[in-house]
């Protein structure tokens, strides 16, 4: 194969608060990477194709190359916007919504997806074409996309339905910087791990999701009391968020359809605990390969004639 | 009745951010008032005497006066510590509880009240106070009071049997100041309003609690969407947790009992019209008069005698 190991695109996931850029070959393999703060907002004023331009000179001066971007800068308030499909839509369409962007070269930006059902109103950017990466043009089941706005997207035949998102890492983030429970968390302890305590608030969640508001001021007076120590705090508001989550999600999707678990690092084995004490049948995929393999789907349906 | 009108203590309530002081008759009728931010966080560091002599000179120099606290100021961070009474205990029994204070003049606090369980840990310091002013000796039935940190507590012919705290009014701010709702809500708008946004909001969380935080989310959504307007954002957040607050209580306690509210201003309107709305018959009761008369009761017990 002549292609194999050559240059064919740039991948970028260009998020709000993040940029990262891969040199693609046309079968998917990433032979070069770049990443910066140089996210959605910074870019909203400080402009999006000088960034871009310094990170294909640090890939290595392509800019002969076709770039395809997904993501939040393809937002109204973001370079140009690629407005959102609707529910239901194919993933292996995702490609017929992106945007050129007038720029120097052919930089394509690719459409966000939105359910735009006034009942349940919801949208993702940069999820979608993870979404692509992951599943095949006849794939039925979940995925869960766990993050600061996680997501769960049912796909029946290739086709996005429905999905839901819930504020599971902006609430604890928030939480533990602005709330009294930042009292009851240890700021300096790394990231929770799937331990007792992640476990003893996973399955309070899981057996009464709608006390999670009760539930977080339990967690602070249980440290008073002397029944929780304040080392486990962090594991455990993490378990009762997720929890809340996972029961939500369950109720609404059931809990017999495997799911694919989109992640990386703590999150990710987070998730992977909790999903498997929920009885879910999980198949993990790392967040950077699934974002390359969607990418790469889609560049071939724009470019594939010039890849060969 | 010679005492009618007459001074007979001084009651405060001494909260994290607040004080308030009222020159009371020994009949439960405040004759003049003092308040200001001088609250237990304020104190622990600038010194609790000072504040409260000044205070009682505000009062008209009531200083030969007993004096009778309940709230923050009994916590361990606070003056001296009134220790929690534990579950089950009798509201009518509340003044066993208080401890003098080593200062010019008859001072005491009351204790708080703790749920040392470790399956439901919670605690509560000002609350039980009002629950005393609001409930006779035999009462049974639940009592709601809404806030930063809401309680709804089960009493049974007298005595605090359980009670649950939801972090309502504090998750309300946070997310409304840090999260991406400030962008979904109006921060010139006045206290939301039992309008449709709020019932909309509420019934929603009704319905589905254990969704509360894809409703969150759901809020920015369906304004993205234009299926919502941002003036009716903070209604609908409100009505989504004091819904979901409201339905978790009502599985937990049944709604089948009449309730007591006590609360103030805009927000004991809304959990007026919550509260009716799932079902629940309630009576309403100012939160000032309730601690009053709490403080009154517990003062007649102490100070009685010296009353008439």
């Amino acid at each position: 194969n002549v292609t194999a190991g050559k240059p064919a695109f740039v991948a970028v996931d260009w998020g709000t608060s993040s940029f990262r850029g891969w040199l693609m070959t046309a079968d998917g393999n990433a032979l070069a990477e770049t990443r910066g703060p140089e996210g959605m907002l910074h870019c909203a004023t400080a402009g999006f194709a000088p960034v871009l331009a310094d990170h294909l000179a640090r890939l290595g001066g392509m800019q002969n190359l076709p770039v395809l971007i997904c993501g939040m800068a393809g937002a109204r308030q973001g370079w140009i916007e690629a407005p959102y499909l609707h529910t239901p839509t194919r993933l292996d369409a995702l490609h017929d919504g992106a945007q050129r962007v007038d720029t120097q070269g052919d930089v394509r930006i690719l459409p966000g997806i939105a359910q735009a059902d006034a009942a349940a109103p919801d949208v993702m950017r940069g999820e979608e074409t993870q979404l692509l990466g992951v599943t095949e043009p006849g794939f039925t089941g979940l995925v869960c996309i766990p993050g600061t706005h996680s997501k769960w997207v049912w796909i029946e035949s290739g086709s996005v339905v429905s999905f839901t998102t819930y504020m599971t890492g902006e609430l604890f983030s928030v939480i533990t910087q602005h709330s009294i429970l930042k009292h009851a968390v240890d700021h300096d302890a790394p990231s929770p791990a799937a331990n007792d305590a992640f476990r003893d608030g996973l399955q309070r969640a899981l057996d009464a999701p709608a006390g999670l508001t009760a539930s977080l001021f339990s967690l602070r007076a249980a440290q008073l009391l002397g029944f929780q120590q304040q080392a486990d705090g962090t594991a455990r508001l993490s378990g009762l968020l997720i929890g809340t989550e996972i029961a939500d999600a369950g109720s609404r999707y059931g809990t017999r359809h495997p799911v694919r678990l989109i992640g990386a690092g703590a999150l990710k084995d987070l998730y992977a605990s909790a999903l498997a004490a929920a009885g879910f049948d999980v198949t993990i995929v790392d967040a950077e390969r699934a974002s390359q393999h969607g990418l790469t789907k889609a560049a071939i349906h724009l470019w594939g004639a010039q890849f060969t």
